[in-house]
């Protein structure tokens, strides 16, 4: 597929210059499975509570404060939070959007949004300027606290949630006031005699002001996002207590060989290098974003897709530095890995960027809420021990209803509200699926519009049924990612085996479609014992539990009067998939073989390597295995990804 | 050996009503070998540069500002830094009592202890109060942060101080400012009407307080210091951002059954246990020092002794979370540990605990300062990456000659500046050596005074000869530890083979001995390749190499060409110990057999549990062992403890 031409609206709307060889697809609609669910809880318990959380929390209280309609004191220490309320404001946006969306709750949300954006018109400077933090807390001071200030990033995200509040229509204002802001910004920065040579502690800026290009088609927005991009690397930044690394200020970014420091800054930031690449050709950029994704999933990437080793800095370890005990994996992180992996597979069409996209979403990304969606969690950790001792509010593996730091729930919320816009692709040969979803999509291709039905059970099941809904009558293309892991699919056209083989990822049928054509797609969903690489200190001589695109867990609920630490897995025993309990959303369980060694220990945990191996006292055990993502929705206790295999 | 009485000066004076099994012999002199020269560099090197770190650094200058002898702002944005001065007191304190320490530098030493005495007594309130923080930058605010204001902490320090001038002879004074300052602290606290009812965010206070009163006699001080002990566990402090277990004050101390929080914390609270058990006899506080020690030693140590595993809160982990790659083990968490075992050692008479002490010595400890004396390191980690990317000041792996914190360096100062009163013990029935160093001790047994003089090359060598120089004309017995690592021991005594088996870590030779006589102990310094406990994820399917008290390490500095990432060890190959060279202080190095994975690797770090095992593409390669303690003492690059086997 080649030749990209502008489609309506999304998270990401190409321009006629983009270069992406598949563009999104936006006009989906989820109607079933588990993600139909997922989004159901955001949009009826999720986004509705988060309008109370953000009131309690105070950050409506604090942009009351600077918009001169509220007395009192400043309440959030954090300087970025008004952020939290734009990201709900996306939500909000996309959510007005979606045809589930019942109409109590639409006008519920519709006036919340009015209310937002008269509070921001109120909160708003004569010049553009909209902090609530500097316009109460450090009046004068604008701009001036770059590395921790987090101005431009709270300016991305109101940019970005204006976008999805005018793409979603029925906008009250607030794309006229992310522009407002978004000025400032331009006329404020630069290398220019008296501009502002400077960048912000954490990418933001740079994929909104790209985004806001696109919705406006203003150049000046994409020319500054690319001077956000290439002034990173100077040291415009102070070292900070973290190194210069922690916000990409260490190295120029075309030159970055790794992925380091922060997370979500380090993801954000290359999701900005992916979109000022696609709207401005520069293949310099293209390069760094391509050669930096592979070093990050070649040895820095959890099983589940998490990102972010260390809890001190949220940041990206050493290659391999991969603890399953100290995972970091901020909910964040996983959503900016979704964010830049979105833009790659749109730039180059490769498949691998599809299933990296699969694995956070299911995993990494699924895992940070609650079933109930209530609740959320920080760090996402790929086990718990025994005796587990909490270190604190956010470190505690235990999903709350809010965090003094609450980055990670709206930000949840907006990409579950935008999910469909991560399933399909289009290109004017064709349409391409790359995540298997119960739904609708309908796209523009070059021979004219293409709609798709799926239905699945996925990832439950392996069967993927797709009909074309309706087709021109012409040759196009249909392409069906193919999951690495999958080893063998099988598939068929109205019934009939078709012999296809799948090429880098991708099954490709060109036909000219007859509506009503059914294709169907069955992956294998056998159980997988996965190995780490040796390399990877922290997991040598244990082996994780795959079906599909789910990781699996042993929870200590499953294990009653069994320390998990104690735990030999056995991958040559037979694995059985079993419907779990309700607590789980009754998601298929495994039942697997292990034995558990003995219990107490020894006064110290070191003894001879040539001496007596224990393992020949450890008795057999049944296992059971959950999905990752639903791991600790029942009482809190151990859990492990990772087991011994000896 | 029972019976305690008192003896004479030293880093712990055990009073009349001591509860020790074992006195400490603190009129030992070091003559030779390892930590003769460490001390040397110590005394000639550290402890003199030390006064222009801690004047360039500003801790002078704050203090100076307390006292209104200057002018400017407060420099240090830390609550605690006047502790380091007086750290760097205590081992000025503990250096004028060396009769190694030569005139010139006696002088010079003398005349910076009396200039900062007279500071002191500049800055100290007219009701006792000295702290330079709250003083100058939060004046009137005293005592009311006591979660992070560290007021107790420093006045702990500042007593400790005051202690070893006091104990060494000639003090100007500085001891008089200590009991002043207590005396405030005495009368300050305490649950009585008109009292604050509280404990500090960092334990120091408690055993400081207890040595004051074995200097002066005074119970007010010891009844204190069981207070203080006392009311952590009440929730008198916050929860604070690392929870309410980061400063021990989660659980009383008699009701906890695991190490937890901030590793320095708990160590300096779990000495000042020991010291009120060793005065006051209240067997509650022994059984939670003992349970807690073994559950630190069976769960939470690592291989060097080091201690607390977490960066983000310098915190213990859960059990076995014993992470290589980010191995904290502070400086100062090692040097807790010595304080802590050697309390332990002295009530128990237990070998064990002297056993942890050498390794943390030799290990833990000294890898915590450059074979130089002028650089320091804060986290010791076990294993640098290949590409580490260090993550700001503190963690960057390398040695720097002084830190923002620099708590270690005038921690190491001190201990090494005392290390002779870690070596011996005595009671009435006789001597102790529980560890062995080339020198001269002296102790009081009931049957008289006694002389020894230890000569030995340990531990590069495993012969130490022990001459008793002097002796009673009675018998008394003379206990030899035998490390636990030891399996075959031999014993002589005047060239004679004794058959004497150890019990319970003891060698005891019960005579009349003459003088003159010559005890021979041969200890078996055959290189050992040690495994791991299981639960210890970290190190699954690892090896690490020990020789004696020394753990040993692989450094990149030895192994060209080769990503230590790739490294596999063949324990079963024969290890030759060698001369290592000039640049790590000529230390024996081993010679190993290993093998090397081919580089580079895969494009994602997982595979098939059942796949192919990359090992057989493995070539052989020879290694090279180091002491851990000489590690980053040439070029900054990649090390490792633990090594996979395969």
């Amino acid at each position: 597929m080649s030749e990209p031409s502008p489609v309506g609206s999304g998270p990401i709307r190409a321009t006629p210059a983009s270069r992406y060889l598949l563009r999104p697809v936006t006009s989906g609609r989820i109607t079933g499975g588990l993600w139909a669910e997922r989004r159901r809880i955001n949009r009826e318990v999720s986004v509705p509570e988060a309008w109370d959380r953000l009131h309690e929390a105070g950050n409506f209280h604090d942009l009351e404060l600077a918009a001169g309609r509220s007395d009192g004191a400043y309440v959030n220490e954090l300087p970025f939070l008004d952020s939290d309320v734009y990201k709900w404001l996306e939500a909000v946006g996309w959510l007005l959007a979606d045809p589930d969306l019942a109409a109590p709750l639409a006008e519920r949300l519709r006036d919340q949004l009015a209310a937002t954006a008269e509070l921001l018109v109120a909160a708003q400077q004569s010049d553009g300027y909209l902090n609530s933090h500097f316009q109460v807390r450090f009046p004068g001071e604008r701009f001036v606290q770059l590395d921790w200030g987090h101005e431009l990033y709270c300016a991305g995200h109101l940019i970005q949630a204006a976008v999805a509040v005018h793409r979603a229509g029925g906008d009250p204002g607030v794309l006229a006031i992310a522009r407002r802001v978004a000025d400032l910004v331009v006329d404020t920065f630069g290398t220019e005699e008296g501009r502002i040579d400077g960048i912000c502690g954490h990418a933001e800026i740079e994929t909104a002001l790209v985004e806001l290009h696109r919705e406006t088609g203003d150049e000046r927005y994409l020319a500054r996002a690319a001077y956000f991009l290439d002034r990173h690397g100077h040291g415009l930044l102070p070292d900070g207590r973290f190194g210069r690394q922690y916000w990409q200020d260490h190295t120029p970014i075309r030159e970055a060989e790794a992925v380091t420091g922060h997370a979500v800054r380090q993801l954000y930031l290359l999701a900005g290098v992916a979109d000022v690449y696609a709207e401005t050709g520069d293949e310099s950029l293209r390069r760094a974003a391509e050669r930096l994704w592979a070093e990050m999933v070649a040895t820095k990437t959890y099983l589940t897709g998490g990102i972010g080793a260390h809890h001190s800095d949220e940041a990206f370890g050493d290659p391999y530095e991969l603890p399953s005990e100290r995972s970091y994996c901020e909910t964040c992180a996983a959503i900016a890995s979704i964010m830049f992996g979105q833009r790659m597979l749109m730039i180059t069409g490769e498949a691998k960027y599809a299933d990296l996209l699969e694995r956070t979403l299911y995993n990494g990304f699924l895992a940070g809420t609650s079933l109930d969606g209530q609740r959320y969690i920080y760090a996402n950790p790929l086990q718990v021990r025994d005796d587990h001792v909490g270190t604190g509010h956010d470190q505690d593996y235990a999903r709350v209803p809010w965090f003094h730091c609450a980055c990670c729930p709206p930000n949840v919320m907006r990409l579950l509200a935008s999910l469909e816009h991560y399933v399909a692709l289009s290109a004017d040969a064709g349409v391409a699926l790359h995540q298997y979803v119960t739904g609708r999509w309908t796209a523009a291709t070059a021979a004219g519009e293409v709609a798709l039905e799926v239905t699945t059970d996925y990832p439950w099941d392996g069967t993927v049924r797709v009909t074309v809904a309706d087709a021109p009558a012409a040759e196009w293309e249909l392409a069906l990612r193919v999951p690495s892991w999958a080893d063998e699919v099988s598939l068929s056209v109205d019934g009939e085996p078709v012999d296809a083989a799948a090429v880098d990822g991708w099954l490709r049928l060109t036909r000219s479609w007859a509506p009503g054509a059914v294709v169907e797609l069955q992956l294998p969903l056998d159980v997988r014992f996965t190995a780490p690489d040796p390399r990877v200190d922290a997991l040598r001589g244990s082996a994780a539990v795959e079906r599909g695109p789910l990781v699996y867990c042993l929870e200590g609920a499953d294990h009653p009067g069994t320390r998990l630490d104690d735990v030999v897995l056995d991958p040559a025993a037979a694995a059985v998939d079993q419907a779990g309990p309700e607590t789980i959303g009754g998601a298929v369980t495994l039942r697997l073989g292990g034995r558990r060694r003995p219990h107490p220990v020894g006064w110290w945990p070191y003894g001879s390597a040539t001496g007596a191996d224990e393992d020949r006292a450890a008795e057999p055990i049944p296992l059971v295995a959950v999905p990752y993502f639903t791991w600790g929705n029942r009482e809190p206790g151990p859990m492990r990804v990772w087991v011994p295999t000896s």
